[in-house]
C-alpha cells in the first residue's frame, strides 16, 4: 500500500459539501476497492466519487483544477496494467453505475454509458439481430469506458478489428471540466479535428469518457469452430501464414504453444488430443452466412491438413464448440502450475516474424530458467507471452523482470509493438521509449498539456516509467476471480 | 487572385540557397498551379517546393518556423473545399512526386508515399488478390496524402467505411520539423497516444504526411450491380431503410433524386428507364464470394420490389454494369444545365431523417428559386446537395449562399453533420461553429497550438471563417476536367 505525501483533505471536504456524502465516499472499504485494478498494486485515493449526473462531474473537475487534485476515472477495474490505479492518490471517479444501453435498431447503433458491461452491450444488440464484435477476454465484467480508454482488443480482431473500429462518437468532459462530444452518431463525419480517436486509447488521461455511440453490424447467421493440432509451433504458425496467403478470414484464430497446452493437459490429467499429447494448437472460428461458413470451413480443413495438422476436430454445435474452447479457456489459469505469479505481455509482431518471436520465448526460458508459455491472436500477430515465477523468490521475480525487458527489445527489433491491446498503463511505462522516439513522446506530452494544463487527469500513467513489480502485490479477491 | 501583404522573399531566397532551384520553384506557372485546388479560388504562394527527401522537408519546416512562413502540403489539389489552397501565401510543399507503392502480400498491407494516386494503390493490391476499398469519386487522380488529410470517403462506405478504417501507420513531420511515425504496420497497436487518427482528417494542419501503411482486405471474388427506379424519393429512401432493417449490406447504395435524374435524361435525350422517365433511382452493388453475392442479389431484388421499385435492371457482367453506372457517372456534370455553377454540400443525416432532408432540399429550391439536385451514399446518410446558380448573376449566387446556410442549420437540427467526406477546408469554415461547441473548438485549437506553436502549417484553414464564394472563381483547366 503506497500512501502519498500530498494531502487532499481540504478539497475533499469541499467536494463532499458540494455533492453530499452519497456521491463522495471517504469510507475505507470504498477507497481500498478503488485503489487497485487487476494488476493488484494499490494506491489509496482520498475519496471515491459516484457522480449522479453531468453537473456532478463538472463540479469534480472544477474543484480538482482549482486545488490540483488528481482525478482517476474508473469502470470495473479489470485492467491488467494498472491503467485504473490512482497512482498519485486524489479522487477516483467511479462510473460503473453509469450503465445504460440503448439500441437504435434502424440505424444499427448502440448508445451506451461508460459503465455498461461489454457483454451486455452485445446482448442488447443481439435482440435486434445486431452484433457488437469486440470481445476482450474480460467481456463479462469489464466496462466499455475502460475498453474505450485502452482501445481493447479481443479474440475476434482477426476479422472484426478492435474497439476503435466501432466507435462513432464519444461523450464526456475535458480535463478542464467542459462537456464535449467528439464525432457523431453518423456513419460518416469529417468535421473538425478527430479528438474522438485521440481519447480512444488515451488511457483516460485526456478526457473523462461518460458515454459512446457504437456502430453495430449484422449478427452472423452461422458459426463453425475448429481445433487443429500440430507437432510443433513452427508448423502451427506456418498454417496461420497459409491461411493469410489463401486470403481466408476466420473470425478467430487462436494459437497455443506447446508449454501452454502441456500445463493445461497436466491440470486436466488428460491430453486434448489423446493421440497427440503436448501438441501446439490452433483454435479457429469462422462466421457469416450459412453458405459462407460452409465454404470457409471446407477451405480451412483442406488447408490445415496440407499445412501439417495431425489431428483436427470441428463442429457447428454450440455445446460441442464449447468443449473445443475448453483448452483456451483454461490455459491462462493452468499456467500457475509453473509459478504462482506471471508477467503477461501482449506483444505484436508482423507475420514474417511469428516463428522468430516464438524462438525468442524459448531462448528467454533458457536464459531465465522460467517457463514462458505463449498463446495469442495469431491473425493479428498479437501474442501473450507469459513469464512464470514464484512470488516468494525475489530472484525469480528479478529474472522475470529482466526477461520481459529483453522480450520488449526483441519485439521492437522485429518491427513489433510492446502492446497490442492492454495499453501502457503503469506496467509497460518502462518500455514506452523503446516504441516511440523523443519527438513522438514530446508531441504526445504537448497534447496532454494542451488539454489538461494542470495535469489533474489520471497523472502518473503511461509517461512516467514505474517498475510496478517492485511494489507488493495485494492479496485481494476481485469480482472476476475464480477458485 | 489574392496577394498577401506579407513578404516571404528573404526566407524564400534562403530556402532556395539551401535546397537549390530544382527543389524550390518561384516560377510563375508553378506558383499559379499551386495557388488553387478544385474549388478554383486562387491564393498565390511565394514558392513551390518539390522536396527530394526527408532532409529537404526538415529544412523547409525549420526555416518556416524561424521566419514564420506558412507551409501548405499539397498532392493533386483535387479538394473541392479549398483544403489545398495556400490561403496565407508562403510555401507550397508539393508531394505529388512522392508516389511509391509497395505491397506486402503476406501481411496484406500497402506501404505508400503521400503522392501515390488512390486508384493505383488499389491496382497494385489487386495483383496480389488484395483490395484497397476507399473510392472517392476522384480516385483516378487524387493522392492518398489528400485522402488521409481529409479522411476521404467514397461510394463503398456502406460496406467498407472510409480512409481512416484502412490506416495502420502514418509517417511524416511534426510542424516543428521532427520526423515521426504514428501507429505501426501491425494489425494491433495500443502504445502511446493515437496521433495517427488526429492527423487523419486534420486537413494537413497538424503534420506533414509523407507516407502511410494501409491495411488491405481480400479482393471480393464476385460483384453484382442493380439499378432500381421508384416513383418518388420517399419510396426510394424507404427502400434504403428496408435494406437496413433486413440487415443487408450492399457495398454500394447510391440514391439519385428526381431532379438529378431528370437533368441527366435531358442531357442524354432519353430516359434511363423508357417506361418511367424522371424516376428516383437507387444504384446498388453487392460483392463477396459467389455464393454470398447470389444470396444478397435475390434478397435485394425481392426487397426492392416489395418496397415499390417499378423498374429494375441487374447484371454481373462488367460491361453491362458500366451501362447501369452511366447515370451516376454523368449526373454531376449534367447538373450544369440548371446553372453554370454549383455549391456542392456533402451533408450527413441519420436514417430516420432521410425523407426530411429531401423535403428540405425541395423547400430550399422553392425559397431560393434555384435547382437543388441531390444524390448520395444512402446507407451512410451522406447526401450531396447541390445548389445550382448562374455565375453571371450575383443575386443567384447570394441566394445559393443563403440556401447553403439554411441547409446547414437544418442538417444540424436533424442531428446530422455539415460534412461527411469533403472536410471543412475553407468552404465549410463558416459552419464549423454550428457543428462544434466553443469548448470543442477550444480543445481543437489548443491541440493545434501544442503541435504547431508558430502556426506555420497550413494556416487559415478550418477555423477561420471565410466566405469563399465572395472570391472570384478562376477559369482554369485542371487535369481532371472533361470537355
Amino acid at each position: 500500500m503506497i500512501k502519498f505525501a500530498a494531502d487532499f483533505s481540504r478539497p475533499t471536504r469541499m467536494l463532499r459539501r458540494a455533492l453530499g456524502p452519497a456521491q463522495v465516499s471517504t469510507d475505507e472499504t470504498a477507497r481500498h476497492a478503488a485503489s487497485l485494478d487487476n494488476l493488484r498494486v494499490s494506491f489509496l485515493p482520498a475519496a471515491v466519487i459516484f457522480p449522479k449526473d453531468d453537473a456532478a462531474i463538472a463540479t469534480v473537475l472544477r474543484l480538482a483544477n482549482e486545488h490540483r487534485v488528481p482525478v482517476t476515472p474508473r469502470g470495473a477495474g479489470s485492467s491488467t496494467t494498472g491503467s485504473a490505479c490512482p497512482v498519485r492518490g486524489g479522487w477516483v471517479l467511479d462510473l460503473s453505475r453509469w450503465n445504460k444501453i440503448k439500441i437504435d435498431a434502424l440505424a444499427g447503433i448502440a448508445q451506451v454509458e461508460a459503465g455498461a458491461v461489454t457483454a451486455e452491450i452485445d446482448a442488447a444488440a443481439a435482440k435486434h439481430g445486431l452484433f457488437y464484435p469486440p470481445d476482450p477476454s474480460s467481456l463479462h465484467y469489464c466496462t466499455i469506458g475502460g475498453n474505450l480508454a485502452l482501445n481493447a482488443g479481443g479474440l475476434r480482431g482477426a476479422k472484426y478489428g478492435v474497439t476503435r473500429d466501432y466507435v462513432m462518437a464519444l461523450e464526456g468532459f475535458l480535463p478542464t471540466g467542459e462537456k464535449v462530444r467528439w464525432g457523431a452518431p453518423l456513419r460518416k463525419f469529417a468535421s473538425g479535428y478527430n479528438l474522438r480517436d485521440l481519447w480512444i486509447g488515451g488511457g483516460g488521461t485526456l478526457g473523462v469518457i461518460t458515454g459512446a455511440t457504437l456502430r453495430l453490424v449484422p449478427r452472423p447467421a452461422a458459426r463453425h469452430t475448429l481445433l487443429a493440432a500440430f507437432a510443433n509451433e513452427a508448423k502451427a504458425l506456418g498454417a496461420v501464414l497459409a491461411i493469410m496467403r489463401a486470403r481466408l478470414v476466420p473470425s478467430i484464430c487462436e494459437f497455443l504453444d506447446r508449454p501452454t497446452v502441456i500445463c493445461t493437459e497436466r491440470k486436466w490429467g488428460r491430453a486434448v488430443f489423446p493421440q497427440m499429447p503436448g501438441a501446439s494448437l490452433l483454435l479457429l472460428e469462422v462466421d457469416g452466412s450459412v453458405a459462407e461458413v460452409a465454404a470457409q470451413r471446407s477451405a480451412l480443413i483442406k488447408l490445415l491438413r496440407s499445412a501439417g495438422a495431425q489431428a483436427l476436430r470441428d463442429t457447428a454445435d454450440p455445446a460441442e464448440a464449447e468443449k473445443l474452447w475448453q483448452v483456451r479457456r483454461t490455459c491462462s489459469q493452468a499456467m500457475f502450475q509453473m509459478g504462482d505469479a506471471k508477467l503477461n505481455e501482449d506483444v505484436v509482431v508482423p507475420p514474417r516474424e511469428y516463428v522468430r518471436l516464438l524462438k525468442c520465448t524459448r531462448d528467454l526460458a533458457r536464459a531465465t530458467g522460467l517457463a514462458t508459455p505463449t498463446y495469442g491472436h495469431a491473425m493479428d500477430g498479437n501474442f501473450h507471452v507469459h513469464m512464470m515465477y514464484r512470488r516468494a523468490r525475489p530472484r525469480e521475480r528479478r529474472r522475470a523482470e529482466k526477461g520481459v525487458a529483453a522480450l520488449m527489445k526483441k519485439v521492437i527489433a522485429l518491427g513489433g509493438a510492446i502492446t497490442g491491446e492492454h495499453g501502457i498503463g503503469l506496467a509497460k511505462s518502462p518500455f514506452l521509449r523503446l516504441q516511440h522516439s523523443p519527438a513522438e513522446i514530446g508531441a504526445m506530452l504537448a497534447v496532454k498539456k494542451a488539454l489538461d494544463p494542470r495535469g489533474i487527469l489520471h497523472p502518473g500513467q503511461i509517461f512516467t516509467p514505474v517498475s510496478v513489480w517492485r511494489f507488493p502485490q495485494v492479496k485481494v479477491r476481485l469480482p472476476w476471480d475464480k477458485d
